[in-house]
Order: C-alpha cells, then structure tokens, then sequence
C-alpha cells in the first residue's frame, strides 16, 4: 500500500466522513453508504434551486468539498475515478430538490452523463424540476467530438451557485451556466501520471517530458513535449488555449493537479502574468488544488471570458474554505529596503589600555593555535585553533578602526568584525556575545555584567548550557569569578575546562552527533581556549 | 528537471512574486532580491506588535503564506531548506517594527536561531524592542536537548497573531507565545522522502515501511517501521504523542507535509476522530498543507492543550486565505436517504393491441440478434444483436407486469425494465429514451411525440446527434416519417440506416475510436436494427 488508507473498498467513505467531521457542522451524508455516497449542505430548506454535481472521487476537493453556502447543493461522489450510479444521482436529487427545481451540472465523461441523464428523468416523473448541463472545457483533444469536462467546472459551480444563492430561476441559472460553459476553455500538463489507489503506477512519461493535455483521471496527454522549465510551460499552455480565446478580458482558474507543491505553483502564477496572454487575464482563481488528479504532479490552466456579471459572481463570498477567492492578478509590489542595513561605522578612539588588552588576547588565542587544532581533531575535523585564531588576527588588523574610548561601542564593533570576518555558527556566537554585551554596556552594566549579559544571549540563543560540552563550560564559571579576580576566573576557567572531559554526552554544537568513547577523556577545545586564553590573562 | 521551475537559483524569488500577485494586494517584498527575501503586510502602520518569522524555504504556505491579518507581519524567507541570512533578518524587522517592538518566532534549528538572534542584537542596538521565542515542538527525538520546530509553530504563529491584532503588548504576547511552545507537541510520518529541488531524490524508505518521526527538511526519521495503512499510522502516532499530552481538552493541528491527497488527509483525519486520543481533541486545525516538507508523501499532528482563551484565539478570524480555520472535531452527520428511490411498481393493466405490438416489436429485434452480431463483429465486438435481443426478451417475460392500459406509466415501466435489465450505455440511454416518452406523454403528447421526445432527451444526454453513425440514424427520420404512417417510416429507417456506410468517421459511441476503413460500407448495427424493427412493423 503506497497510500494513507486501510482498504481500497472504503477508501472514499471513509474520506467523506473525514471531510464531515471537519466541516464545522455544514455537511451531512445521507444514509446509504457504501453505494450511495451523497454530501449535501445542513443548513439548506429547499428554498432556492438546488445545484447537485459529482463524479468519480479522487478529484479532491471536487465536489464535496464545495458543497456549502454560495456553490454545491450536493455532491453525488463515485469510487475512485467511476461514476456514481443512477440510484446515488437520484437520490441525491431527491434529498436537496424542492419546488424551485435543481440543476445537475455534470462533467462530459459517458458514465457520469448517463447514471445523471436516467437519475434525472427519474425525478422528473416525481413531477421535480430538473435541468442538466454538461461542460466540455478541455480543448486537448482538439478532433474530437466531445470534449472533456475538467476544472473549467468550477466556474460553472461557483457562477450558478451564486445566482442561485442570489434566488435566481432555474431557467435562468441553466441558461448562465450553459453560457459559461460555451466560453470555458482548459489545458493540463504534468510531470508524471497519478497513483491509482491498489494499482501499480504507469511510468509513462520519461525524464526531460511532460505530458500535454492529460486528463484528470491519468488519461494519456493528447502528446509528450520536452520539457524545459516552468516559463516554457506556461508559454506552451497558453499557446494551445490562445486560438480558442475571444478578444477581451478574461479569469484564469489556476489548478494544481495534485502534488505539485505551492512554491511551484506559485511561481507558474508568476510566469502566467508574464505569458503572452496575460494583457486579457483580469482575474485569477487559484492557484489552488481544485479538481485534482489524486497526486498528479501537474497543473491545469482554465480560461473564461470575462463580464461585470461573472466578475462579480465569481467574487460573492461563499462557505466553502476550498474556493481560493477570485482576486485581480496584480504587480508584484516592492517596497525599498530599510535603512540600517549597513552596518554603523563606528568613530575610532583611542584608549591605550584596552588596546593593550585586546591585543593579548589576540596574542594569546593565536599562540594556541596548534594545540587547539590538534585537540579538536581528536572529536572533531580540527579546526577550533584555527578559527579562534582567525578572529584574533581580524581584530588585530582592525584594532586602529575600533572605537576604543566607548566601551558600549566597542563591544559592538568587536560584534561587527567578527559577524563579518568569521565563517560559521561560532562566529554569529561570538558576534552575538558582543553585540548583547554593547547592549547591556548601553544600559548601564560595568564590563563584567557586560560580559555575563552577552554569556545569557548565547546560551539563550545557542541553546547550550554549562554541562552541554562547549566553550560555555569554561566561559561561565571565569565569568562568574572575575569578580574576585582574573587570577580566580582563570582558575574556574581551568576547572571548568577540564570538566569537559568527562562528559561523554556533547549536548549542543557539531559534537553532538559522536559517541562517548570518542570523547571521553580530551577536554573541549573551545572550552580549552577559554581556560588557556584566562590563564594567559593571568600570567599578566 | 523534475519540478515546475526554470532555474534553482530564481525558484524561490519567482515563486514569492507569483505570490505577491497573488494575493489581492495584501502582500508586499522588499526591494533586496536576491538575498533579501522579505514579505511584509501592505495593511501596516507599525502600531502594533510586529511578528516576524521565517526560514529556509521549501515549506509554503509557511511562511509568507501566513502574513496578514491576524498573523505575521512579515516573512523571511530562505533558499531551500536554508535559513535567511542576518541581514534579510534584520531589514525583516527594521521594515515593520514600531514602538510596541516585535516579536520573532524561530524554529529550533541552529542556522535559524543565529541568523535570527543576531539580528535581533542588531535592532535592538537601533533601540528597537525586539523579543525571540524558539520553537521545539518535535517530540520524535526524545534524547536530543534540542527538539526541532516543526508544524506546531503555527499554535504560535495563530495565538500570537490574535494576541498582536487585539493590541497586547510584546511582553504579553511573548508570555503567551512561550506557554504555547511549553505544550505544543508535534510528530510526523511519511511514506517517501522529498524531492529537493535540483538534487536526486534519495530512495529511502521501502515498499510496505513507513518512517516515523522524520524531520521537515527530509532528514531520516527516528525508525522506520512497517506501514498496514491510515488506521495503524494514526494509532502509531498519537501513542508517541500521549506521554506527552496532560489532562484535558486539546486542540490538534492535522498537517500535509506535501504531496498525501486531500482524499489521503480526510481519511487520517476521520482516523484521528477514531483513535484512543480522539475524546481529548475538542478541535481540529486542518487537514490542510501549514507547514511542508517540498512534495513529501507524508503528514504530521501537532497537539496543544485547549483553554478557554486559546480556543478564541485560534477561532479569531484572519487575512490569509492558508489558514483553514480552527473548528470542533464533529460527529458525522447522517440523514435518511429520502422516499422514492425503490421504483414504483406499476399496477399491471390490459391493453390486447398495445400487448402485441410489443410482443412482435420484441420478436423482430430476437429474429436479427444473429446478423445484427455479425454486421457489429466487422467494426466492434460483436455483440449489439445480443445487447437488443436482451432486452427484447426482457421485455417480453415482463409483459403480464406491465400497465399496458396507461400509456405514460406503460413508458416508464418499459424504461425502468430496460435500466434494470440491460447492462452498459446502451441499456441506461433506452430507459433515459422511454423515461423521457413517459414525460411527455404525461404532459399530453401523443406517442409520436413523447416517442420524439424521448429521442430527444437521449439525444442531449448521450451526446450524439444525426451523422454520428449511430442508431440514430435511422431511429430520427423514421419518428420524422412516423405521421405519414409505418411504411414511410420503414422507408426512412432503411435509408437512414443504410446512410450510415458512407459515415467513415464516427462521432459517438465505441466507433469513435475506429478508423476509416475499418468503417466503411458497413451500416451501424444500431441504425441497421432500428431499420429492421421498422421494416417489420410495416409489413404487419
């Protein structure tokens, strides 16, 4: 089984009352499961003409799932890809159809004309008001007589449910929906064929293809095309609808097939407002999965003429969440970036002292290089030497444009340099630290709270913790004795450091993913650097 | 290339702007493509709490499209599967926060939280209130210090969003976010990986395995286990998630990770209303696409401990048309299939002339069955003698149940004999023929006329008209002739059908897919059959 579902025989009733007990309480089913599978509206009185529409199920969310306010009466839903039987259609008819009549709108396949044609006279020998339209939208198979009906249904359910949700006639709705479908037009691509539920796949269309013209029901496409991007598929479609299209403004209903993904969808609504029919498309429904082909990777383009009327009932709001709206295509709207994106260039001062000071470290971290390298390739691929070094060396170089007289500043060009100068998350840490460590000297800290506030920011950042095995095993508690003096956090730093090794469990950084005995006994070169960079200071 | 694109490189850009022009006017970017990939609210006055998230792409509708009303104010957005860098950030944050400060909701990856957080250090050295929650929701890895973010983010995006609409404060609104993160819970399951956009898709998980808690970048699951359908996934699933969940209502969040059918996700959703879990869940995000894995075949279920309080804010209404509500995990609702579908059982009446003009209309279509079989077996399959024949001798051992007396109930009862009795097309489109007669008569026609209309019906709903090679043919001009009595019509079934030999293209019916010659010269068994009945009849 290559599907979320238990039996191939309960496949669709399962799924419809899945669909029931999300609906927030606007959809029932009449009681004839298995064979009569019927979704219609709880909150309809027969009032106004009824529209009832199905098919074979996989088409997802046609038709139940535009049952509602403003579109469906009543879906009468098929097994995967088979029509519903007469019994189903009539019953469906008879459940939601009251004097002002009902309407079946019903897509150009044999079967589903058919079991709605002899359900139809059925009702109508109960004396029912019943009229039947049959769309055709897809314009593939150009030399045949019947088209297929596909997703340029959805402008007939949406148009008619809104005139019949307004209390239009059934002449009159029969009459619009007709029209509709003499100007619908649509064309499908894909990628690949769709996985029937039980079946093996076909494998039909090869790498560098696609499939022109398909059917909704992994019918062959009318024929295979190279494919050579998004761009050229639009272009392709819309090459095969233009012959077909009246001068004018037209809505474009966007319909993702299946699996293709919203990124991908997305951007072919990119490239239809870039195609050369885009000057006529006013309006785009979707893109949105709306008569879909189980998980077919492909897309369909419907097409519709465009008057105020349809326009504005296209656009009366309805209650089934799986209509997208009908919104104009518009530009892409830019706004100019931000100021402040360029980092402050800070004032260079001078403060002989801390010049002094920042140099040893640097001195310091660079002159344990090699050791730190030849530690961190015992877990790791040996490289904490190095790139401790390299921000030494960074700020070494920068040491003359530091703006050493303000410490708040200070911190936060050191924050700069090193975001700017060191590759990898240890250096958004350190330029975090930093950066934290200007804010809190902004709000007034001495340089020890400095410190320790830009310490919280990366633990809360990182997510690590002392006991996790980094560099915060040394860092904190050094940071916690300076107060007593460099010599005290150099000899907390050491602690701390040395602790490492006997943690087997790295809980935060890339050591995480090494097994214990590749750790134990060999310190945290990180943590290393700390202890030995402390231990310099203190030798001062 | 294997998806809808033109290039890796513009795929996320294009697909944002296919987005843009998507949306109504609601969203906008910033002017920094391609590094800078921002989307921001057009409805914005920096008034309130701006919420601000993001991350690697590959995700939608997460997460630009959950910007607008009543969720985020702004979306950063990533390659695929990478996280935006500190600056695409940063200008995030400078473009829609204000006074009231801003809010950035992370997933728990490490490139996200960095990138994240030092922006955040760099706005907040602009003097802008800027606050950071981590989300870490996947309970798939219990031994990690650090869960990953997974669809439980959107319990954040939803409660914060509300909050920030309502006009709290950023302390408030990141107490809140906090709470949520502290009892939201998620676990996903997949029964393929993702297709990453230019890369090979890695063929992981076996026919008849499922992996469990997968991450949403296609990182491996932590097992894989045997897959025995949506039932036992379900059940696998919640029982991960109950250690984790207290006491109490719950609000679940049913999530498609890509590419799992609408018919798939409706299914594991009436599955979750089954399972041992299901008394605890008192609403339902979903089952919708919120947080994706590019086109996985796969779903995840998040958790969230219900209050009164989240229970309003998850309801509250919202701009971005992804968002599919939140609303109570129901019954199914059943209503009884209505009266009339068991045919009514005509009461038989006599009528000795009408009995034996169906009797010898049902003895001549028997005499042809075999060279009817024979003309169909040089162009189909043989068998249209037999289909007639049939219902002929249907027909005839129905006799003495029939209401012969009543011309209108004596046409239904035959259409209803004949949808019962016959198999296929033919069958269904004999009884909409006699059905449509019964209408008519019933509206007053004579039996030439409801004889007429019913053609008509057959003709409207079989989609097949004079020309199209089919029994037709001959059935139209012979009810044309019928007026000037049983000879002229015989004589006009005869030419009628005999018409049919030039017909080398069919347009309806089997023969559609047959080519020209294997037409030619032949009559269509249909139209031959008519004419035949006719030629009987006139001999009489």
């Amino acid at each position: 089984m290559k599907q979320f579902m238990n039996d191939r025989e309960t496949l669709v009733t399962e799924a419809i009352d899945g669909l029931l007990r999300t609906a927030g309480g606007r959809l029932a089913r009449l009681d004839g499961y298995p064979h009569i599978k019927v979704v219609v509206r709880t909150d309809w009185d027969r009032g106004k003409v009824a529209l009832v529409s199905g098919g074979g199920s996989g088409h997802e969310p046609s038709h139940a799932g535009f049952v509602g306010q403003g579109m469906l009466t009543a879906a009468v839903c098929g097994d995967v890809f088979a029509s519903p039987s007469v019994d189903a259609v009539l019953a469906g008819i008879l459940a939601v159809t009251g004097k002002a009549g009902c309407l079946l709108i019903v897509k150009n396949y044999t079967g589903d004309r058919l079991n709605f044609g002899l359900a139809a006279e059925r009702a109508r020998a109960f004396g029912l008001k019943v009229a039947m339209v049959i769309v055709d939208d897809d314009v593939a198979l150009p030399d045949l007589p019947q088209a297929r009906g596909v997703a340029g249904t959805l402008f007939v359910h949406k148009i008619a449910g809104a005139l019949a949700e307004a209390g239009a006639d059934l002449d009159t709705i029969a009459a619009a929906a007709q029209g509709v479908i003499k100007g619908a037009i649509s064309i499908g691509m894909s990628l690949d064929t769709c996985t029937v539920p039980g079946s093996p796949k076909e494998d039909r269309i090869g790498q560098g293809k696609a499939e022109l013209g398909l059917g909704i029901h992994g019918e062959a496409g009318v024929e295979q095309v190279d494919f050579s991007g998004a761009r050229a598929a639009i272009q392709m479609v819309a090459a095969r609808l233009s012959p077909h299209m009246g001068k004018g403004d037209h809505v474009a209903l966007l319909n993702n097939l299946g699996s293709t993904t919203p990124l991908e969808m997305s951007l072919l609504a990119e490239e239809l407002a870039r195609s050369p029919i885009a000057g006529q498309i006013k309006a785009l429904i979707g893109p949105a999965p709306l008569m879909t082909s189980l998980d077919m990777h492909g897309f369909s383009l419907s097409l519709l003429p465009l008057d105020e009327d349809r326009a504005r009932l296209l656009a009366a709001p309805v209650a089934p969440h799986a209509w997208p709206g009908c919104l104009p295509l518009g530009p892409v709207a830019v706004r100019p970036l931000p100021d402040g994106l360029a980092p402050i260039q800070p004032v260079p001062s001078a403060h002989p002292a801390r010049r002094a000071l920042i140099a040893r470290c640097c001195a310091a971290l660079i002159a344990v290089e090699k050791d730190l390298n030849a530690l961190d390739a015992k877990s790791g691929d040996g490289d904490t030497g190095s790139t401790l070094a390299g921000a030494a060396r960074a700020l070494q170089a920068a040491l003359d444009r530091l703006p050493l007289a303000d410490p708040t500043q200070l911190y936060r060009a050191i924050g700069m340099e090193l975001a700017q100068t060191m590759g990898g998350s240890s250096g958004v840490l350190l330029a975090i630290f930093f950066a934290a460590a200007g804010d809190a000297s902004a709000g007034g800290k001495d340089w020890i709270g400095a410190l320790s506030a830009g310490l919280d920011r990366v633990m809360q950042v990182g997510g690590a913790a002392p006991g996790h095995r980094t560099m915060i095993d040394a860092l904190a508690p050094a940071l916690a004795a300076l107060p007593q003096g460099v010599g005290a956090a150099a000899a907390a730093a050491r602690a701390g450091a040395d602790s490492t090794a006997a943690m087997t469990r790295a809980r935060a950084g890339r050591a995480t993913y090494l097994s214990a005995d590749k750790l134990k006994g060999f310190n945290d070169p990180g943590a290393e650097g700390v202890a030995r960079l402390f231990e310099d200071l203190a030798k001062a």
